[in-house]
């Protein structure tokens, strides 16, 4: 895959590139075989939403900075497509709102928790958070190795990033009083359905938007509260799926579909 | 990702099963990375159509088993996903209509044509078209590895069944005079836009029907030819589109998206 050049003039050239870089960590090991399948779910949903960050998006974006901003103890959950597409973003929002960054994989194996704590560690994070035995505490209601936190991390967060979160998990951390800030592009899927903020927007894209508005509100908490006072997230998720209706409309419409196309590399 | 259990009550579990055959197949090397981002995508459109053959993919599988039985030179084109999902109910199809079947690669190495063949092969199919040296003919306009074609398959055909190809290739094999017959979940792809009939459902889905239906109207070339005078495939694409549409605005307007609930099983 990777021997295939990408033309930058490419109408989605983009959208490629961050193919390229996640087959690349899949091949360093960061990433599992069902986190490519996912990106390609991903993909779909980004295509129909127009590839960019939508109004409902930003606004979402605004409300999660806030929170994160006047929460106790917030803490990102890193998992293989997070890590391998926006490790330094990451880093750096955990540096703005002073949150702590826990590895938390839905197939845990050491070797891949490690490759990610490495890469988290590159990217500047001096404590990595849901390593090997330090994930010793446990998700109430959920099965298997998916249920494993670190008690310093998100078992004892009031605010928790899930990024390309799976619905089980994002439900089970509402349901121990968390609130829950979801990056999916998927506005239908339980993860966004069941979080306290979901941003329905490509996790390249959103993630500096996010960094970038935390510095901005770092220093007014009066307008943090003014952000969240006036959010409705079920309102906002609706208002994305709307947005997806009239772009297949106006498409349909057209009936000429080339500025949407597919891309070009398929397999 | 094989080591979990699929309950078979799960919402889901279709979904989950046709994706663990893919992994297995990724493993065996007849599926490429591409190919499981690829999937993603197909999940992702048939989770907006519901997982089911709509009304417009049916009418758009008649036109193709017309087609394919009208057909001089019928020519079956097999991909690394095709075989891994669909390989015995092609081999089947191939037999009714009297097609050829040609493994042809979007990433051709030898290795993974050998491996598909021998899955073909496996799954009743005497000759198997389009393995390394035998693709010795060129598509026009296409570059690098993905114009080679048997001259004994696809480039003499008069139809094509490509099931899961990219657009490009789509649009030149058109441009060459053959009908082409597409199935594609994404009814805004450029595959499903240039192709002659566009079939918008999943492979796993659309194949045992197209199997079924070729056989019955393998009797009768006049109702062939009378399904193929009312057979409009721009109308019938934009059909498809509107069923999304329609279904997203049910959805959006419950408030309540469970039932359409992503699959458990993220990453």
């Amino acid at each position: 895959m990777t021997s295939i050049k990408i033309p930058p003039e490419h109408p989605r050239a983009e959208s490629l590139r961050i193919r390229e870089e996640l087959v690349e960590h899949y091949r360093k090991g960061v990433v599992a075989t069902a986190g490519l399948i996912a990106h390609g779910r991903g993909e779909a949903f980004d295509y129909t939403l127009g590839e960019k960050t939508t109004k409902p998006a930003l606004n979402a974006i605004e409300a999660a900075a806030a929170t994160l901003l006047i929460a106790e103890k917030p803490v990102i959950s890193v998992n293989g497509n997070t890590a391998a597409l926006v490790a330094e973003e990451m880093v750096r929002l955990s540096q703005i709102v002073k949150a702590k960054i826990e590895v938390n994989l839905f197939y845990r194996s050491l070797e891949r928790e490690l490759a990610i704590k490495e890469l988290l560690e590159k990217a500047g994070a001096h404590e990595v958070l849901g390593i090997g035995e330090h994930a010793s505490a446990k998700i109430p209601e959920l099965g298997s190795e998916r249920r494993r936190v670190d008690p310093r991390g998100i078992l004892a967060a009031d605010v928790v990033l899930v990024p390309l979160e799976d619905g089980d998990r994002t439900e089970a951390l509402v349901k121990m009083g968390k609130k829950v800030i979801a990056i999916d592009l998927n506005p239908l899927s339980r993860t966004s359905q069941k979080a306290t903020i979901s941003i329905v927007d490509n996790v390249v894209r959103a993630t500096p938007k996010l960094v970038e508005i935390a510095r901005e509100l770092k220093q007014d908490s009066k307008k943090c509260h003014r952000i969240l006072l006036d959010f409705d997230n079920k309102k906002n998720l609706a208002e994305s799926i709307t947005l997806i209706k009239e772009r297949l409309s106006k498409l349909a419409e057209k009936g000429e579909y080339l500025t949407l196309e597919d891309e070009k590399h398929g397999f």
